[in-house]
Parts: C-alpha cells; structure tokens; sequence
C-alpha cells in the first residue's frame, strides 16, 4: 500500500502535532501500516513540553508533497493554512474542528468534523466507537491537545465532550491533568529565546475574510506587558509579513492564559475590522479585549462578518 | 428552540427523501424537538412506491429559506444543488457522500462525510454508534435509500458498509430486500406519464467543473430505446433548460438498471467533455457507454479532469 501523510496545519500548535501522531496509529490499528505523522513547521515550545514527558519524538518534517500523494489532514480543512501542493494530493480523510472553507475534492472522501475544543477530542471519540484501545503515551498525546487548545477547558470553545474527554484520558494516562497541563502550558508561554519573527510563526493562521488576506498570530503568556516590551521589533517583523505575504491585515492576539484576556497588535490596510469587530480604538495599534482567548470561536467569526 | 429544517439536494432521489425523514427522527431522538424533514422538488415514483409501501408522509416541500436559519443539509454539500438562500443559512450539520465542493461556512459545524454508496448507509452508523433504536419504519426507509442508489447492490459505489447495512436493515424491517428492492426499482422505470421536461427534472445535478456550468440528469430504465422514442422531445427540452440555467453541457444518462449500462444524451457547447472522459464519438448526439452505471464514480470524476 502506498504511503499515507498525516499532518496538522502550518506553523503547528499543540492539537496538530499530537492529533497527526494520534491519528496515524490509529490508522495503523485499523490496517494502514503506511501512514505517517508529519508536520508543516517547527514544534513550539509547549509542543515540545509534552512531547518531551511521554517521551514521543516528533512527527517528520514535510515542506511540499507531490501530486497524488495520499493524505489525511487533522486540525485544518483550509488549503491555505496547508502543505505547499494540496491542491494535487488525494485527500482520502479529514479530521477536524473549524469552519470549512475553500476546501475542495474530486471525489468522496471520509470527513468528520465536530464542533468541539480540539482534534483530539474527535479523534478520542473515534477510538471508542471504534473499541480501538487507548495506549497510556497515546492518551497522555490527546489529553496535552485538548488541554492546549482549550486552555485548560477554561476557553468558550470548550464542550462537555472535552472534559469528558480529559477526565477519560487523564486517568488512562494516569496524570493529574491540572498539574500536568499547567506545567504545559506555562512552558509554551517562555518566549524569552524567540525572535520577533519567530514569535509571529508560534501559531499563525492566514485565513480569507471578504477577499481580505487576513493573518492571525497568536501567543499565550502569563504577562502581556512583559511581551509588549519589544513592540517596535514585533512591529517591523509585522510589517516585512504584510509585504511578503502580500496581507491585507495582521493581527497579533497575546493572549494572558491565567486571566483570560488578550491584547492585540494590529498592522496593515483593514485595521478597521479590527476596531469595528471589537468596537475598540486603536492605540500605538494596540487595543486590549478583555475577556477574549479564543481566536476560533471570538475572533474570527465577528471579524468574518466586519471584513 | 428554533426550528431545524433537515433536507437533501434539489430534483430529490430516494435517498436524499429517506434521509431527511431519519435524520429528523433522529435528531428528535437526540433532543432537537425542532427537526423538520423537508424536500426540494417532487417525489419520483420509485421514492412515491417507498413512502406508501411504508405508509410514510412525504417530507414538507420548500422552494427557499429565510436568512438564519438553522438546517441540516443531507445527501449534498454543494450550495448549487441546495435550497434557495443557502448562502445566508446557518449549517449546523451534513451528513453526506460525495466529494466536498463550494462548501463553506463561518463557524464550526459537525460535519459527517464518508466513501459510501449511500447516505443512509452513514445514518444507520449513526444509530448503531449512539444506540439509538431502529424502528422497523425507519428500517424500511434507509433500506430504500441504499437500494435505490446502489440499484440493489450493484452500483461500483457499493461498499462492505451498504452490504452490512442492507442485510441489518431488511432484519430490522422484516423484508427480502431482494423482492422488495426490485419492485421498488421498477416502480422508478415507469417514466410513461412524465413529460420530456419532467422526466429531465427526476434525478438532475448541476456541477461546477472547472469553470463550466454542467448538468446531468440521470433517470432508470429497464429499457433503454423505449425512453429514446422521444428523443426529439427530450432535445428540445434539454436545449430550453441550457438556454434558461446558462449550461456549458447538459447530459442525460438513461441506465439500464438490469444489465447495467449507460446511453447518455448529450448537448451543449462543451460535448467535447463527453467524448474526451469515455473516449466516445457522439453520433446524434447519444453515446452508449458499457458497464457505466453511477454518475458519482464513473461519470464526475473522470469528467472533472477532462474539463
């Protein structure tokens, strides 16, 4: 059988790295040997975190893919946020949970998407509807993604699905998921060895708005400020982005995980949507939305609608 | 709650009919009181025989929907082959079976996609996976979908899942769906009563290919020249609808459901599509075309490429 390449989107979080090597053990307990984790970028330092305490290495690197190649994609459906030749691969499953959007095949394929906080918590659900045996390393994988995309199932994108799913798998891990997942998370907020440039690639998203280009970067932190503190640099590495890629908008969500609020730096043509999403002005291109972590569930729909 | 309206594609076939009757049961039986089972077009004689052998109402006719409203899209994906209005809709799930095309929203969805012949074959998953109980009824109704569309397990769609699903079914229903699913196939070849217009409109789908606008209607026959006495008719008509919908190419393929064959009518400014894909040279506009039975497998994709 030929091979097939599991991977998550570009500039991959958490949920990507762990829902590609999820998922291609579970295709290979359900027959397909041939399936490979893959990844689209470098693991972040939360990624690395847990890949680290379960002793997992990380999926293989992957820039482009060849026409024809075999694939299944987790976490995104966007062709945008996806390898370099999508558009050729045969796409035979996805797993996800975003909107769909400028996705498109020339034959049926397998497609289950949930809205949920995280892959892996679809992915969790597969492997019991399936009586497909959750291994401890495996478990303690999905339980890192749910608590990462979910900040600790403190986000509004978190269902009642996902904390089933962390109770269930915290105890197949057998971890405290409390501990474990702020230890986690507290280790993706070091952000003191990044370049600003780097730091706009942790967890970037391009995403089409109206025939806006529009990207959405987004970091976690326990203090804002102390992020903000090289605002000209991450303001320059912002502006040779929307020169290079060619952006409509770019927006810098720093996001403070024990309070639950974000700040935004803001660069490009349609800042206005910006300030008309959030009816904000604003400020040194800064504006402060209390109350916002989730890009998915409070950024992009509204920004959608204001573009 | 607010209302739900659950329906399949326009010009609907059996399944696209049976599908929207169980998903909204099966939405009631999920707690969604609000479920609507509704229909696109006019019930064809093969679903008309299915709905009466089970004394079963025929969904609610809709022409368009209001901006808002929550649906639940079966059988389709494509907004073209949609309700009126589609555009504006809120999409909270589709359970479906063919390639993923001009499908897009702005929020999450659940979305169930899979390689199966049939859409009732992923409805009768649903049931197993969630426990929910198969009444004989709704039994009988998934049964005629999967055998309408992989006319009685004999399409190239048909997989080990619509196999599995038909002998559980017809279980469940307490009938030889060998008996039962030919009669019900027949009562679908009766097409003396239809005008060349209406018959074009039994099993019609409009698709994008490549820029160009295609339509191809399929309708059952158990012999093929008795619907090509009309043929002048059928032209006629064919010519009207390219004229009024602004049609590239409109093709209609009238399969022999017993020996399992294909003659196709073709006209349009793009036949070349038609001759290219099944390396055929149209002779008064009609080609005949060995072993082709399913639009979806052996006429789309290889169509799309040639395009």
């Amino acid at each position: 059988m030929s091979e097939i390449l599991v991977f998550g989107h570009k500039s991959p979080d958490t949920d990507s790295i762990m829902s590609s090597l999820v998922m291609a053990d579970l295709e290979k307990k359900l027959g397909n040997d041939s399936a490979i984790a893959c990844r689209l970028g470098e693991i972040n330092k939360e990624t690395a975190y847990a890949l680290n305490y379960f002793k997992v290495e990380a999926p293989k690197y992957i820039e482009k893919i060849d026409e024809g190649t075999k694939v299944i994609l987790v976490d995104h459906n966007e062709f945008s946020q996806s390898v370099n030749g999508i558009e050729n691969a045969k796409i035979i499953k996805v797993i996800d949970h975003h909107r769909i959007c400028g996705f498109q095949t020339s034959e049926p394929l397998f497609y289950m998407a949930e809205p949920v906080g995280c892959t892996s918590t679809i992915l969790f659900e597969i492997c019991i509807t399936n009586n497909i045996e959750i291994t401890p390393t495996m478990a303690g994988l999905m339980l890192s993604a749910i608590i990462s995309d979910t900040l600790l199932l403190k986000s509004p994108t978190t269902t009642i699905k996902d904390i089933k799913a962390v109770e269930e798998l915290s105890k197949i891990a057998n971890i405290n998921y409390n501990v474990y997942g702020l230890d986690m998370l507290k280790a993706g907020t070091d952000l003191s060895d990044y370049s600003a440039e780097e730091l706009l690639n942790i967890d970037a998203k391009i995403v089409d708005m109206n025939g806006n280009k529009v990207k959405i970067a987004q970091v976690n932190t326990v203090d804002i400020q102390e992020v903000l503190k090289s605002q000209t640099n991450l303001e320059n590495a912002i502006n040779q982005k929307i020169a290079e890629e060619n952006l409509d908008l770019f927006v810098l969500a720093i996001t403070d995980i024990v309070n639950s609020n974000s700040e935004v730096l803001v660069l490009g043509k349609r800042t206005d949507i910006v300030e008309k999403s959030f009816n904000v002005n604003l400020e040194n291109n800064r504006a402060f939305l209390p109350g916002i972590v989730s890009r998915k569930k409070q950024m992009l729909p509204i920004m959608q609608e204001n573009a």
